[in-house]
């Protein structure tokens, strides 16, 4: 297992590394003190210490030898990862799929409608995606494959009712691929800053730091359900911009993670509003869209074109607005996060600013091809009418009801705990309540050199072996705590085991 | 289609700037010269200017607007993209992916077996598989499932004749994915300098200017078919440094691209040697390794392991030497770029730069896990002995003598062409050619704003639809003109139509 090395550690003055190693031979090219700064700057919780520690637990129970631990099973809390738990992929997309992946069975359809319940529908699909594609191992256009676009333009014109051009989609390995590109391009110098919401899913701070520019934070009003608050994003930014930081873009995960907030039209107008005053490039995370238990979703490209439309922009102040919004097929009902695929939409961007991001793809080649493919499924799923839709309907729905019933169980039994107090869950795969603990903990965990959200998890994971994240990952306002939680795990004892380490904690530090 | 927007627009300064905007409005967030310049600086030739004109008349074509075109088809010689073309995946790899799309398959084992030929150790391997991942749509470990680099590292072990520790083994999205987190920790500053042989597949001069450091080029000898000249690179090495660049490491690649030169083991000796002394990390791109046609194989890590136990190392100096050697699924009989799936093997790095490592690659959560499980069958293919090796056997083999047979026969071509002089196909998918052109195609390659051998491609895939990429895609001694083409590409005609253009292109400027 890799060592968690010292974090944060400077690089060392030259003229003091030379001293250093003037009479010390040096023993290899790389150590910590002179590899790429930015990259020890980063911080990326999701996958830090706690899971890795988890991760030596499982292989521990799974070898046999975890007779001393006080737990007989892992339960992985901390990582919006469905299909490792017990989340079963879409019938329709996985039977396209085995297709795709070995063409030769369109010649046994006959048999395969009779013995593993495909479709008509199935071979139709996947003779479409290898039309668009031709081999699942070839690689595509960079930009993705267009039929593939295509069907994703469909989608977006039948959702915001407002037609999407294909050229401005490009498909992604996962969402998180295409921020990578975007902050790799906008970033321009360490003057530059990025609007970043706190809390937020930590790949953009962790992009940020590798790109070496700012994180500009605007925090989200906890009280008011996460809301955002577009006063305090102004503040933010004015602060930042008298600090000479060059602000550029503003980041708007909706719904959010790790809040499950979920954006009114009035809010997201409100956030546009401010982009296109202060010349914005507006960053739409909108992966969870379909995660959606309160309310309704609205993608803010509808906001955006509903505002060009409307008599706000008799000035044409909206008509040049940068906004690119990302999707993925990791969450929602779909829940592909390994194979790897996504998409996004920019529109309003400039021409040459669009070659330099496609030049940007291009070096790397193109996006998983199956995954391109599991993207035109999620966009464009069996409708009803099709042979599969059934099917299709009832695997969603369940999953669908599925999520929300554990979010609320989980909610219920965030109530009942001493100290810790929960936003009712609004979306996405999360709870992100606030605990509060004792002064005596506190000091415990002072002692132990963590954080107290840290140091609880940490307690957590050797008491139950069940891992989640501490709030610090994810940002909070100074003097909060808090924990990230997904609902992913099945049935509810798992939520016993953290009552019960819950009190047994509150009464040690009583 | 993307614009090319002006290549190399260095930024305005600041006060130019503002002073150039004070009066004219504003009108988006990101223009050509405010994004990042170092995306600005780097170059991609392969999927650059030629391959998205090629892209547009393929376009064409299959609209039916082809008419006044001079050619009917459009030829992908520019890309290592088999499965484009006419190269079929290997059954076996695919009859298991298909089951691991669709586990329920596994129910349909009689059927399978009797409609579509799969045999029974494609389901073996198909559930070694799902029990290593559980399911290829959820995240795995971000360094790739453990299972899977343990076949990785007894592959390594039965190649080479020594040990590999699946721990030090990192599955990544192909091989560019690795040399992007490699490049993305070894950089440290602008001092920052990387030895890159020229010429090279060009992911390595777009990574270091993406990361603002240096490419310190050593020349390969192409009299003496493309050789690796290690005085040659102790020279560069030495030049670099004497300008202050701080030479971390040496990029070797074995067998070589565009080149297809394959290194002897004195050669990797030489190159280890020189490494060792000079405290440089190696990385060994060796995503060739079983296209060889001439000569064998051998890996820089057998080569380390043979000096480490070797009089040589009397003072330990290769003890704690950085190797990093990389391989791919996108090449060889594979072929399955569009499922972008790789390792590398990190030998002798300080734990400490592996935990960052390791952290870097946490952040884009983990490679696709069907590329993975893909990576797992290409070190692991069917043995002699059971019911997939037949077909596998005769699959492969047939896939090798079919590239080998095509690369003599385009070489042949080249040799009747006047002024064209190609070295003889030693391995990998491409060959390279120098071309010597008259004084008046050199002047009106300048007339038209182009480099030679640029002019000289674009001639060629305007008059036949072929698309190849310049020599000065991947860097070429001074004076020396070149161009790669691969010989994936089915058939002879298309070749004939590279000899008719060139001998009009010769006798149009003679």
């Amino acid at each position: 297992m890799p060592l968690s090395g010292p974090s944060g550690s400077l690089p060392l003055p030259a003229f003091l590394e030379k001293r250093l190693f003037s009479t010390t031979p040096r023993v290899r090219s790389l150590n910590i003190n002179n590899i790429n700064p930015h990259v020890k700057e980063a911080k990326y919780a999701v996958r830090g210490e706690l899971a890795i520690k988890s991760e030596q637990y499982k292989a521990q129970l799974a070898k046999g030898e975890g007779k001393d631990l006080p737990f007989d099973s892992v339960v992985a809390a901390s990582i919006g990862n469905p299909q490792q738990l017990d989340q079963k992929p879409i019938t329709f997309f996985r039977q396209v799929a085995s297709i795709l992946e070995n063409p030769a069975l369109l010649d046994a359809q006959e048999v395969l409608e009779k013995s593993s319940g495909y479709k008509s529908d199935v071979f139709e699909r996947a003779r479409k995606l290898l039309k668009d594609v031709k081999s699942v191992g070839a690689y595509s256009q960079s930009q993705g494959a267009a039929g593939i676009r295509q069907s994703v333009a469909d989608f977006i014109e039948r959702r915001d009712g407002y037609r999407a051009d294909p050229q401005s989609i490009y498909l992604s390995a996962g969402a998180s691929s295409g921020v990578n590109t975007l902050m790799s391009v906008i970033c321009a110098s360490p003057q530059t800053g990025i609007l970043v919401p706190i809390p937020q899913y930590p790949l953009y701070t962790a992009t940020l730091a590798l790109q070496n520019a700012h994180c500009v934070p605007y925090y989200l009003h906890e009280e008011s359900n996460w809301s955002t608050n577009v006063d305090g994003m102004r503040d933010a930014l004015k602060k930042a911009q008298k600090q000479g930081i060059d602000v550029r873009a503003v980041v708007v995960i909706n719904p959010g993670n790790p809040t499950g907030a979920s954006l009114k039209p009035e809010a997201i107008n409100s956030v546009l509003e401010l982009a296109a005053e202060e010349k914005l490039v507006c960053i739409a995370d909108e992966v969870y869209q379909t995660n959606i238990f309160e309310g309704e979703f609205q993608s803010f490209k509808k906001g955006l074109r509903d505002l060009q439309k409307s008599a706000k922009n008799n000035d044409g102040k909206f008509d040049n607005m940068e906004l690119v919004s990302l999707h993925s097929i990791s969450k929602g009902m779909v829940g592909e996060c390994g194979h790897r695929g996504g998409f996004y939409e920019m529109v309003g961007f400039d021409p040459e600013v669009v070659a330099q991001i496609y030049k940007f793809v291009s070096i790397m080649l193109c996006p998983p091809v199956l995954g391109q493919c599991i993207v035109e499924m999620m966009v464009n799923p069996p409708r009803e009418g099709e042979p599969s839709y059934p099917l299709y309907r009832k695997e969603y729905d369940y999953i669908f009801h599925s999520l929300r019933d554990r979010a609320q169980a989980l909610y219920k039994a965030f109530q009942e705990m001493e100290g810790v107090s929960c936003q009712s869950p609004a979306g996405s795969m999360y709870l992100f309540p606030t605990i509060t603990l004792s002064q005596k903990a506190l000091e415990a965990a002072k002692e132990a050199g963590k954080a107290p959200d840290d140091y609880y998890c940490m307690r957590l994971l050797d008491a139950t072996g069940i891992c989640i994240v501490p709030g610090s990952g994810f940002g909070q306002k100074e003097g909060t705590l808090h924990f990230r939680t997904t609902f992913l795990a099945p049935g509810t004892e798992w939520v016993g085991r953290i009552t019960k380490f819950h009190k047994d904690f509150m009464d040690e530090y009583r």
